[in-house]
């Protein structure tokens, strides 16, 4: 049945979105720290108060190598972390790479914490504002790493690997993930549920950690939590119809098709209380309105914001590369 | 603050919709037993399957008077009752009229349990189909009951009371309830926490029963469960503020505006689990496809089923008033 089910249209990440805290400190993180490009400074397309939205990634921002971050500490609005989200994000290195990484973390002053998932090895560490990340050794992916970064491309991230989902319970997740979005149980190891979408492997991976007497975490966006995973689906068909799809199984919560500058997508809650994000992109994507030499350089206005720039910059601000 | 807060939109309940068994036996318990007026039969309006859409309310369908169901037998789909679901509905009777009430439930078979709540004398009894509901004596409930059904004018029922949602905590809920919602928390009793909408008052009321280790129930519609609760908003203005709102707090699983032939409706995904629906009524409204005097007679025809006619009918089966 699985080539008839449109969650079958779901075919790997797109990008993570986080809520962190101050805005430079968030990009000197992954700028420089993680070595990320900067693949396009916007802000939050939703609301009235000003956001960042910043998108680090790739030389061209290629889907699932992207994470994006809402900085929220000029609004003083915190996340609670805990069960009901999206908890951690795994980005992908080389296996050879991670002793790298692990000693590159250290240096910059980050905790780190060997752990072994599913037989992978993480080196987990947290955002300076909490959020959980982690990177994984992974060979043979394909994804290119960004090409000039401050770190060498032979040890760089590829892009999402995996996320884990704090959940208290798989109960109706299971039904979810297999019937309405696509997914393959493909494995359990402790408290944790692993499945794959797509051709699975690295970037195509969710994790469920079972956790059923964590309190839940908050579902605004606010600093100190994930706020949604996104999926990348080829074409707007195959979107419009995974909407109608999953509406009529009655997540009646799938929003209309949100057109973010890059991407459209459409947004449900899933059982496991984890906000995903069904999303095509725009082709072309991220140089739509900067060429691809000056890519995440300027703020790109949203909507929303258009009409007052100057005043809007004096909330946010400027931000030093 | 409250008058700022598009929250306050929301008035009072508009209608409540269940998941139910065979059309026939769902139709004979709201109008024969409980004496309501069909008001409208027509279709679910999302999905592929033809399921029926049947509205059960006063002698024009006012807002807050209805209960709908989506009967669900014929496709073999049933909902499992847990947290994370509105997991009652209480409707309003004259409290001179709840004797009446026991003795016709009784007499018609069904078993009722005698309970109060928030100082409120309720009869909790189920739908043929095991579905919680309740009969609570209110007086001075404005709303007009229905004049001619099988139910005496004087002890018909008026309309929703309140609901009970089934929450395991209500962490992120006060906060969704009292700055998304519009809500006022004006109550607990025991394991009970009451809210109020609008002016408040008989038809304006929610109650969450706290539940921490209750397993979670089904999303998808089903057999054997509520599926949503709407509420009121007076102009899609309104509406669209609310919307805008929402989103802008990080609740970016609202729905598109989504015209149900009647109301136009958003929908969301709530921090208790349940789902709510914001909807402004069409003007005309139950009267737009029929005329009044033949209400809720003939069967109306969902947008996307509009071809095949008889082809459906002979899915879903004609009822028998």
């Amino acid at each position: 049945m699985q080539a008839h089910n449109p969650g079958s249209h779901l075919t790997r990440h797109h990008h993570v979105t986080i809520g962190t805290g101050a805005a430079q400190e968030d990009y000197d993180f992954h700028t420089r720290v993680l070595g990320m490009k900067s693949v396009k400074k916007t802000l939050f397309y939703d609301g009235a108060v000003p956001i960042y939205h910043l998108y680090y990634g790739n030389d061209r921002g290629d889907e699932s190598s992207l994470v994006t971050t809402f900085p929220m500490a000029h609004t003083g609005v915190r996340a609670t972390p805990g069960s009901g989200q999206v908890s951690y994000v795994s980005l992908s290195a080389p296996s050879a790479a991670v002793d790298y990484w692990r000693a590159r973390l250290l240096e910059h002053g980050f905790a780190v914490r060997d752990v072994e998932r599913f037989g992978e090895r993480y080196v987990d560490f947290q955002h300076p504002c909490g959020v959980n990340y982690a990177i994984v050794g992974v060979d043979g992916d394909v994804r290119p790493p960004r090409s000039a970064g401050p770190v060498p491309a032979e040890v760089m991230l590829r892009g999402t690997h995996s996320i884990g989902v704090s959940t208290r319970s798989m109960d109706f997740m299971d039904e979810f993930m297999e019937v309405a979005w696509g997914g393959r149980r493909i494995g359990e190891d402790g408290p944790l549920v692993r499945y794959a979408l797509g051709a699975g492997g690295t970037g195509a991976i969710v994790d469920f950690v079972i956790e059923p007497q964590r309190r839940p975490g908050s579902w605004t966006v606010g600093q100190g939590a994930i706020h949604h995973m996104a999926f990348q689906v080829a074409t707007h068909a195959q979107q419009a119809e995974l909407k109608f799809f999953i509406e009529g199984l009655g997540y009646t919560d799938v929003s209309d098709v949100k057109d973010r500058g890059y991407f459209d997508s459409i947004y449900v809650r899933t059982p496991s209380g984890a906000l995903f994000e069904a999303t095509v992109s725009h082709d072309p994507s991220f140089t739509c309105d900067e060429p691809a030499e000056r890519l995440g350089l300027d703020v790109m206005v949203s909507p929303q914001f258009k009409a007052n720039k100057d005043e809007l910059m004096a909330q946010i601000g400027y931000l030093r590369d």
